[in-house]
């Protein structure tokens, strides 16, 4: 019997990225200097954070000015307020605010806490805000890689995110390109032939969470993952997709 | 440069599961007749619905005496009402109901779509309910694996849940045994040296949504796997921390 395995492999040597760098060429690089050569139907997931920054999405705090109602809540909460204007600036509307957390929605319509706005792996006194748009970001990121290492991968930009009702955040897809992201499995039958009524699935917030398994999260400067043996649904359908919309969610 | 390699395996083999049934000793005998030893240090994730099976947590719908509220429900939605009532047996709260859709908190706090109860995979005219406790029926099916493989391994017990803010359900973990489900990386720091203040990962979870990419959600009959080469925190932690409590979530 064939075992049907996955493999999960974290890129080493990938180093601290600064604005216009080019991650689709580092991810090639990288790969090659494991001996790991790229292959088709590769999935590559990249934590968001070291496409912001090559995006330019860093800012010091220091050339922040915090508005009259970013300091107010800020000083209810302790946090920075220039940290909290740019929560701010990056959201289109509160959707819910206590003890100094903010869940908003974000200018790319995903729902998260501080407009994912982040002081972590950033450096010192800056922040890093989510790439402007993911999808796109992805879409990149794969392109140079076809046209590097003539491989058509996917490519998924990740970030992690708490969420309602569970402890603990998770890696999710925020932006992807070259994979279905939702896997419809309505139509398909069981295995006793009743058909499956209900089965959408989030693959790639799936593979999201499964790339973290091998990300550095804190001082281990793995950013990338390398997801292998799983097979995908080409598509060209964005990230996008996934954040539900108002008047479908129970919850908003 | 070592790569840092995890493996993600499905056990292929296991019989259609019936009451009684040793899914220990089932997994140990199939993942050996895939020439798969199992190792200390292994994850195993079991999909829900074997377990349900094997602690007989199924019932013929014949069986099943709708309420009238149940009747009410399913009139207005279209479903089976003696669905809509086993539904409601194994809810202590209905947290949320719309056009037939019920999330409901299950008798286990776990807040959920149709409180769990599935009509897939269970066969025509039969429903298959959650374990009554899933983090015991994992600290079992891992005892057993202990006892018959010598290994000392994780347990998770899971199951494909929708969630609030975004569309696609993912594997999610009910119950763990012999892992700590919630790491804490609080007082980690980052790349730059600055200390992570708000990390705490639901690692359980995570292990699930990896699990899911070779498990079989339709009539594949992979309803186990084993993830390989992921380090975790020993813990006999159940899975029932992380459901969040009503009064911490800004959701419920």
């Amino acid at each position: 019997m064939r075992a049907r395995k996955i493999e999960i492999i974290g890129i080493q040597g990938i180093p601290d990225i600064q604005k216009d760098m080019d991650i689709g060429e580092i991810i090639v690089d990288a790969s090659r200097r494991m001996g790991l050569e790229l292959r088709n139907g590769d999935i590559i997931v990249v934590s968001h954070i070291i496409v912001s920054k090559a995006e330019g999405r860093v800012v010091n705090l220091v050339d922040v000015e915090p508005s009259e109602f970013a300091r107010k809540v800020a000083g209810e909460s302790g946090k920075d307020p220039r940290h909290v204007e740019l929560v701010l600036r990056e959201s289109r509307r509160i959707v819910r605010m206590r003890r100094g957390l903010i869940i908003s929605e974000t200018v790319n319509r995903i729902v998260c806490a501080n407009a994912g706005v982040d002081l972590s792996n950033v450096g010192v006194g800056k922040a890093a805000m989510l790439p402007l748009d993911p999808d796109l970001s992805a879409k990149k990121i794969r392109d140079r890689i076809r046209e590097l290492a003539e491989v058509d991968v996917a490519v998924i930009v990740s970030d992690t995110h708490g969420r309602p009702l569970r402890n603990g955040a998770v890696n999710i897809a925020i932006g992807c390109s070259g994979i279905e992201p939702l896997l419809d499995r309505r139509g398909e039958v069981d295995m006793y032939g009743r058909k499956l009524t209900s089965k959408i699935i989030c693959i790639a917030d799936e593979l999201a969470s499964a790339a973290e398994l091998v990300l550095g999260q804190a001082d281990e400067k793995i950013p990338v993952a390398i997801i292998r043996g799983y097979v995908y649904k080409p598509s060209e359908t964005p990230a996008k997709v996934i954040p539900r919309r108002e008047e479908d969610d129970l919850f908003l």
